[in-house]
């Protein structure tokens, strides 16, 4: 069998949708194995879970080894970011780990195998796609946010850092603080612990809600009306992908050619 | 009385505006009479309840029976989810309960006849279906939201196991905590038992929240616009409908009209 | 001075800005001893208060007799709800309360006074009926609310009622309690307990959020979308208003005209 | 260097993109130094704080001298509103502070400074003058919420004060135990306390939900609506800023000119 063979079988399996309805399997399968190992499980389930996990490595490896080979250019393989991700869970999972520290970072990277269903599934890579173009337009509401807690925070622990230094300890435990009132988590409680000692503190958070909830509305607006412009400007696009359709301009034209018309009868 | 004129007999009675208003105040009563037993009431009331109850089962029997014989094709009738629903539930009432565990059972069919509510009333059940036809929509934004929980829920029963098992015991009830963390129920008690021991495990929590409420968030965007599209949808095609208005197109045919008269005169 | 004059004075005075500002000051005025009654406050003070009550009653009065004696059909003048309101307010104010039960009653209406600030400035007035003519639209949303509320609150009472009579008692107490899970107020603590004895409970807790979460959300994107149409049925309005612009009607009837020209010629 | 000279200078300096991230660098290291000192610091690196908080403030002085300098008519500087901004900041963090009193102040100033960031960044001023353009529109809702705070916390503080006077106490803390109820952070545990005397005080509660969540949501529509309004408009001045195509206008008046010339003709 020679190579140029071997790329076309690699393709044909590639492009097989039972092949790929089979890997779902193997990652649903993994998954699966991944919540029973979280159960108090007998001894010998475990030994048959042990094999299973080495079984799905493997069937991982040869997915990615196919999905290499049946890549005509070699090079472009590793741009596309899914693949690094693939590669690597799969590289992690085949190193034999005996030291009791680095397991746990192999439970982890079994853990992360159940990402290969965004990978493999086309609906969710487009899903997730479409989600992380949505993020910069945030960007700076984001950074408007992060100014409101840093200075919230910094007065926060400036003026109740005595009262409670759990709560208020330091400006990184302020935020966090501070993200808990945004949530509305227990809030009154933090607030009455320090309305306690300065009776008018209850401005300090009332204006912080006020602010965030404002600036957290914007934002959301903000993205509304980017999809809903996203939108308008495919239906516009496509009305004017229908060339069969005159639009004003062609009407134009045409007049203008009649004119000509009776310009040349007289 | 012949089979035809029964038919027609039942198609008049279903039709009528006052039989339909009947069966209403009926399905009203007998949710007055499921919640009254949930109140301690005296024995002779129970005695009463219980010959209502009757009533309504066989008033309910009757509705079938006169639905069932209005159907000009008897093997349609099945056919309708809504048809197969009422019949279970009139069937299920029928059946006499000496056991005290069935008649629990019997307790439960007897609240589920309040839902006949929307059965009968035409406008209930055309919100419903318009609620269903959305469901789809969200099939994978709901998808990818099961696979963040269960990868957070599987490194939270991996990390967290020791410190609270009644949290973190296993997968289940990891998701079960997870899905507290995002209603923000209390999530803050949960975060600060686990930064006692892993002081960073904030940023676990953080960034789930991050994730889903912007998973949670395209949702909730998804169905506007695609409600806003059907409306446009909707639009256009009423624009259409409206024939008499003169289109671009039709002023693109008359002036190619007035161009061969025009060549015609010369 | 005869009685049309006595109208006509009636009329300008109502119609004066400078006066509405006065009633207008005046009911800021009632509002704020209302609040400053809520403190504790020297027998001096309050005896003030009491004088100064019944002044603003006397405005009220005032202002009331004013705006019947400008209203020009004086028939029509109590077929307007917020003049009934306001009648009904002053009406109350006047009658001399002794007894401490009715007592009692006295100081609501006098809280309820404020709401005159609604009647007073024509936007809040106007923002009210916008608010209320909101409302039917949701009318069966809110009836499928009921009935989702209705069920979940009477299987709650029938399989819980032994765990918590409090939470759980009867059909009303359990509505309240779905509420409070419906707002995730302690909604876990309500679940946790029922899941000591009920394992599986969490399905009926889990159901109901993302039942209502779901029947709500629609409500919202329904208001959305018909307030979204108001607007643009206004537009199309405003745009048809707009004469002086040519339509493509016009244009379809001058090429008619064209051609009868060009016809006549040849 | 004459005065002329200086300007010019001042001028290309502040339009310098180097010294604009170079400022913004200063601003985000005094950011991180107000973060520094909420932690628990060994002397000496408060020393080095010290001096950095003077070089710091001596950067943002001569920087807005530059600003001051690049502005061609100074009367003008000072009818900014950040330019008073960014001044007053410097002035204050100029003066030597002795007394703890003061000092506190002292260190409340520089925490502002960090809000020079969205004075310097023009995306962030534009994102602000954004949100704040929206807020007169929700002018009258809030005054409505207000209203509807105002009579429920007077009703709460009549009824209520006897039950628990550090919830009801007077009208303002009734007002954030209403607040604290809107945000449904505890609410069912103030409820519960009424209830216990009177049993009936859900509806006061279950009300006032329903009215500001109403009302906040014909706030948040509000937005949106005005928002897309916007869009709308500038989309329609874009397109009639394209004054290359040809509008039905220009097609009418095209006709109008074949009319006459056919005219002239015969």
């Amino acid at each position: 069998m020679n190579i140029q063979s071997l790329q076309q079988f690699s393709l044909n399996l590639r492009n097989n949708k039972m092949f790929e309805l089979f890997v779902v399997a193997v990652i649903i399968l993994s998954a699966l194995l991944i919540g029973a190992k979280t159960y108090s499980i007998p001894s010998r389930v475990i030994e048959v879970i042990k094999y299973l996990d080495w079984l799905i490595t493997f069937i991982f490896l040869f997915e990615i080894v196919v999905r290499y080979l049946a890549e005509e250019q070699k090079r472009l393989f590793f741009t596309k970011a899914w693949n690094i991700f693939d590669t690597l869970i799969v590289v992690v999972s085949l190193i034999p780990i005996e030291d009791s520290e680095l397991a746990f970072v192999g439970r982890l990277v079994r853990i992360f195998r159940v990402l290969r269903m965004i990978s493999i599934v086309p609906e969710l890579r487009l899903l997730l796609n479409s989600l992380l173009k949505a993020l910069p337009q945030l960007g700076y509401v984001v950074l408007l946010m992060f100014i409101i807690f840093y200075i919230y925070a910094a007065i926060g622990s400036t003026i109740f850092y005595k009262i409670n230094p759990e709560l208020w300890g330091d400006i990184a435990i302020s935020m966090l603080t501070l993200f808990r009132v945004m949530t509305f988590e227990d809030w009154t409680d933090v607030m009455y612990e320090t309305m306690a000692v300065y009776s008018f503190s209850w401005i300090y958070y009332l204006t912080f809600i006020f602010l965030t909830a404002f600036a957290f509305l914007n934002m959301v607006i903000g993205i509304v009306v980017s999809v809903l412009e996203d939108e308008h400007a495919k239906e516009r696009e496509e009305a004017e992908a229908l060339e069969g359709k005159p639009t004003i301009e062609d009407l134009s034209r045409q007049i203008e050619e009649l004119k000509t018309l009776i310009k040349a009868q007289s």
